[in-house]
């Protein structure tokens, strides 16, 4: 374990990616308030929202709302969704931080999701890329299906290469990792980092891992081990997994922090902060947490 | 990851500690039916039943009807948990293939659990282990509390070191490495089993891990880094926490599997046919199963 990171960078990706794929709707007021507790309990970088149309993802209409209603921290940077020119131009009068948007490694999965190909999805955001860029915004690129697909079963290191190259050549500085379906373990997912990092050092990518299958804290250190720093998580493991209902979707912050700090990783955030407001939030959705620390540590808050 | 073993032997625990440590009775024949899906599926060691007072454990009383009404699998051992000479006595003639001895690493655990010293425990299983060797039977050391403890907080390596040292003094073959509480993260249990290895050669020695803390995927990936190939694990994730009601105990032997094979490492476990294990006795015990593994694909069975 040589290459360990001293500290670590979170991203909550809950109040977006979360809260877009629970059933459930959840008011603007309580998005915000999830967005105040997460940058309270140490978050530097929250997912918030996205620009796509309501008629598609209702839970996201209330975007303007929510980043209006966000009382920004110093230090915390917003992020948004913006998957084409008119979604970012939309977010523009919010000021986001960063925006990102989603290529997936998977063409079956490009077609069924954004239905176009992955060549045709990479087109369309280079004008999204270039005018972020004149705005002095940041821009992410998340790489969905670089370990399975739930259309297409496993996904080569090579299609991540492919995706990771396209990305690079329209400009995006920063790509995700992502495990979209949770079917990654340790070996396969450094496959999909060793791929990315043909095209972009440590310091632009992050992992992002699902726990449908129990893997992503494995995953996780997996990807410490070869000197990964940034990772997305989502507080209470916000989202389920649209590909099995029932099971679970993104790994919980909690989960991760735990990791982090048994191993004497920093990240700045207190966890019992953070497991209070993932017990906000799943109260608020009146289902339990999908976080193991969470569950275990509020048992033993109970006696 | 260099020193990954190519084979790993999984000890499925449920039906002996997973079960003692479930609320809800279970009859000798559910029992008798679970071992025979378990190997099966593939186990080839499963840890059956115990042989203490019924008075202290009143779900393990049936450990004659269930020992004997096993039709035994040739390849197959069956281990039994003997904490006394008069438990190692009645166990013989059920004729198990190992028996278990538990010590913890913590003064105060073994003061709460079986009210003596953690030195007046071993000369307790002096005798026990004397006997099962002059009989031929193998003879299992588990070691609880290496990481940490409900009453003590963390655990340091040297009462591992300490522990270690009695359990071979006294002559135990085989020590598995026990995080009872599932507090450990990897740096943590490498150095418990570091501190097992001044002891014990890499092939003497198991993990035992516990996902109160999601922890144990993550853990066994770092146990495996060091060369370690013999896990502990419980069908279903059967047995929940004592320390913390409602949250998760043993890691689910479904969920280890799925990492191992994952990365390429063969268990000759069948994964669909434990996963159908679980599902009976999650449904005998009439709730869900602990397996993330088994949710995601029974989830994806149904459709």
């Amino acid at each position: 374990m040589n290459k360990l990171p001293a500290r670590v960078k979170l991203v909550d990706v809950g109040p977006r990616d979360g809260l877009q794929n629970e059933k459930q709707p959840v008011p603007a007021a309580v998005k915000i308030d999830l967005v105040h507790r997460l940058q309270a309990a140490g978050l530097t970088e929250i997912e918030v929202t996205s620009y796509v149309s309501p008629k598609w993802v209702p839970q996201m209409a209330d975007n303007h709302e929510v980043m209006q209603g966000i009382q920004r921290r110093a230090g915390v940077r917003y992020s948004v969704l913006t998957p084409n020119l008119k979604g970012f131009e939309a977010a523009l009068a919010d000021r986001p931080d960063e925006i990102v948007v989603f290529g997936a490694a998977s063409e079956a999965f490009s077609q069924k999701n954004i239905n176009c190909s992955i060549a045709e999805s990479i087109e369309r955001f280079a004008p999204v890329v270039a005018a972020a860029k004149a705005k002095g915004i940041a821009v992410r690129g998340a790489m969905s299906c670089t370990v399975g697909c739930p259309y297409e079963g496993e996904v080569p290191p090579s299609r991540v290469d492919y995706l990771a190259g396209l990305m690079k050549g329209i400009g995006v500085e920063h790509v995700g990792v992502a495990d979209t379906i949770g079917v990654g373990t340790p070996k396969k997912v450094q496959a999909a980092f060793e791929a990315t990092f043909k095209h972009y050092g440590v310091d632009q990518v992050s992992g992002h891992f699902h726990d449908t299958y129990g893997q992503a804290v494995g995953n996780t250190l997996a990807a410490l081990e070869m000197g990964v720093w940034q990772f997305d998580a989502s507080v209470a493991g916000l989202g389920g997994c649209p590909y099995a209902k029932g099971a679970t979707g993104n790994v919980a912050t909690e989960d991760v922090v735990y990791l982090l700090h048994g191993m004497g990783i920093d990240t700045g955030i207190d966890l019992d902060a953070l497991i209070d407001a993932g017990a906000y939030i799943s109260q608020q959705l009146g289902r339990p947490t999908n976080s193991r620390v969470a569950r275990a540590v509020l048992a033993k808050r109970q006696g």
